[in-house]
């Protein structure tokens, strides 16, 4: 075995096809499968990406248009629509360490770090600086670059300011308004130490804001006592939401009623239904709302999360981590696939990236054999293991058709990878 | 018959309830309302609040959903979802006088006012003040005050200046960057002169932001003749997308790519799946995009839209005009009860406003004798009339019944009125 194949509790041999069927046997969360709508033979390995399809939701989704919005029509907005980003906010609270009252649904997740970030240069008006990350999920540098731009119309500039990871730290400084990542690296799934950065950044007197999307139903995180001030996330990815679902926002409750959200739409009023000509924030986590809230995205989203409801989340992350250790012990290496994941637990989504020359041939000779994953350029290929209806047995079979997709003999696997 | 009783097609009499259903009998759109599901029994006059239900909707969502989404996976990205906020936008465009690639489905209205609200202020950054209406919808004037507070942040000041529709003209100086407002009022369903205004902003350097949320698919409305520069409009209302729909924006095609778009998200990049760290926006209506499309309340909203290539526009926006009228001319007048909408066609909306003290009291016992309309503070009472599923004799039974809960005895209805 070469010297960088990560340990698996395999001990020196490779597991047989037989061992792995026997981890699913003994999977608590095994069951959870059958409550997705997964098509047959095929290994979905892009849950990072869009979730599956959770088999409650289409019949859900046909009541609310049906019943809610069909028969109740304008009543549907005092019959619970009103309180829907709320309530989904709430099912949410409980994968990220926060308290229900912390944690809303409502627009892109894009809208919401725009919303956050600039809450936060409004909070530091003496400073003019947005540290990121060198490689952070484009969007999120995008709406800071934008943010910026407005921000710096009518006088002293704002800038948004990248460096790589391993200078954030030294980055910090007294200009720095906010201290804004992303939890779980797109690309490497590579995690930052939240509570460490955190610390840092308060240090210098900035706030900090994460953003959870490769983070949230996926890995264990705790924004209480990592000591987050702002969080934004995904709902289409390991929550399962449905394309382009509605994402979430978390605002510490202590900063609440002290930040001000310029996207100051009607639902973030103390009484939307005053139209009161001068805005009210609402006293709550409700005034980082917005605009009307997208119903039938929302309720796809809140019902896909009843599902976290019913599992231990330790054993769900714990799963999480196990199915991409069993991978990465599988996969054959030699010269040309190089593991851009971190190996060890803990310190990794639940995603293993793996770069190669030909990336994109590879992926899509994988789809071709009913193995599911996305390329990302220039040479990435992402390995998402969502842990409610992900399978051992799908690390195992994916792992052997990549290596025989990458060119490895068989011989070459039994003889302990090249 | 009273001095402000406004002219109606029946002359001196009244109409008498069989008159008005040969009217029905004689409408080309009569059958549209066969493609709703609309509970029995309701005379349903809140489209201006929320669109029934298109019949063809709840199965379309289904199919999304089920083929889409559970069977398709991702794949769904590259079969049709990343083209919808353009297939949607291109389904409004007719309705508004607008080129297919000059509309995009897209976030709220609230968003979308923010977007091109802010990009008028960094094409005129020599400018300080957006211009807009008292009385203009709440999110409207909450989201372009939250836009001057932070565009504000490092200097001169930008300004959120309001005044009475009729010293709009007067209060346009060379400090205005925008011109804001809505077409047709939210309360009065008074509608402004979009070709008038728009000229008067554009005289003074400034660009013109309609909010068609009350008119789109309610009356004619014609972008490129009325020198409209940018526009957004409401998915829910009177397109029936469905509660929380996705809202749309234009821009006219020579600005498209003048405007900066500072809500920079992925979706408005040139090539979003290059994920490339700098943002380069894309050189047409896609830059006004922002974060990940919402394909569940896209799709039902595309649905809804189709309804409208199947009808003779001109038909269906006269026919609007004309349930108004019929409601008008019925409705009986006294001091306690105030017709704040014009009655003259074409200087109104679809919907008719009234205040009464009792207009919330009077707005439950309607309801209660199934004559769904909403109740706007303080005392104003609205009856939307959505043509496609609207029926003329709906407008006469509504309005005998607002009558009777008015305290109006029939015998003073046939003397004309009090």
């Amino acid at each position: 075995m070469s010297a960088d194949r990560p340990a698996s509790d395999f001990g020196p041999d490779l597991p047989t096809r037989a061992q792995i069927e026997a981890m699913d046997q003994a999977d608590p969360l095994l069951l959870m499968r059958r409550r997705f709508d997964l098509p047959g033979g095929l290994i979905y390995l892009d849950g990072n990406s869009l979730g599956a399809l959770p088999r409650g939701v289409a019949a859900h989704l046909g009541e609310v248009t049906r019943q809610q919005w069909g028969d109740r029509l304008i009543a549907g907005w005092s019959e619970g629509w009103m309180d829907l980003p709320l309530k989904t906010g709430a099912l949410i609270a409980p994968l990220i360490g926060a308290d229900e009252d912390e944690v809303i649904a409502c627009d892109s997740t894009s809208i919401n770090l725009f919303k956050l970030a600039a809450a936060a240069l409004l909070a530091r008006p003496d400073r003019s600086v947005i540290l990121s990350e060198e490689g952070n999920f484009p969007t999120d540098l995008y709406m800071f670059d934008g943010l910026a731009r407005l921000a710096s119309l009518a006088g002293r500039p704002i800038h948004l300011r990248t460096v790589s990871a391993d200078h954030l730290i030294d980055a910090l400084d007294e200009d720095v308004a906010l201290l804004a990542l992303t939890h779980v690296n797109f690309r490497t799934a590579r995690a930052h130490d939240m509570a460490n950065l955190s610390a840092a950044a308060h240090q210098k007197g900035a706030l900090c804001l994460w953003d959870l999307s490769h983070s949230v139903g996926a890995v264990a995180v705790d924004l209480h006592q990592s000591g987050a001030d702002l969080a934004v996330g995904c709902g289409y990815k390991f929550l399962n939401g449905g394309p382009g679902a509605p994402a979430f926002l978390y605002v510490a409750k202590a900063m609440q009623n002290k930040l001000d959200n310029p996207l100051a739409g009607w639902m973030g009023h103390r009484d939307p239904f005053a139209f009161a000509p001068g805005y009210e924030p609402a006293p709550d986590i409700r005034r980082f709302a917005c605009g009307t809230p997208p119903i039938l995205g929302l309720s796809a989203l809140h019902q896909a999360l009843t599902l976290f409801s019913e599992v231990d989340l330790e054993a769900l992350f714990e799963k999480g981590q196990a199915l991409c250790d069993v991978f990465l012990s599988l996969i054959a290496r030699h010269a040309d696939l190089c593991v851009l994941s971190p190996t060890k637990r803990g310190a990794r989504g639940c995603h293993v990236a793996l770069a190669h020359p030909d990336a994109r041939a590879i992926t899509g000779r994988l789809a071709a054999r009913g193995v599911v994953v996305d390329f990302r350029p220039p040479d990435i290929m992402r390995f998402g293991f969502a842990a409610l209806y992900c399978r051992y047995i799908d690390a195992y079979d994916a792992a052997m058709i990549l290596n025989s997709e990458c060119c490895v003999s068989p011989q070459a696997l039994a003889d302990g990878g090249l």
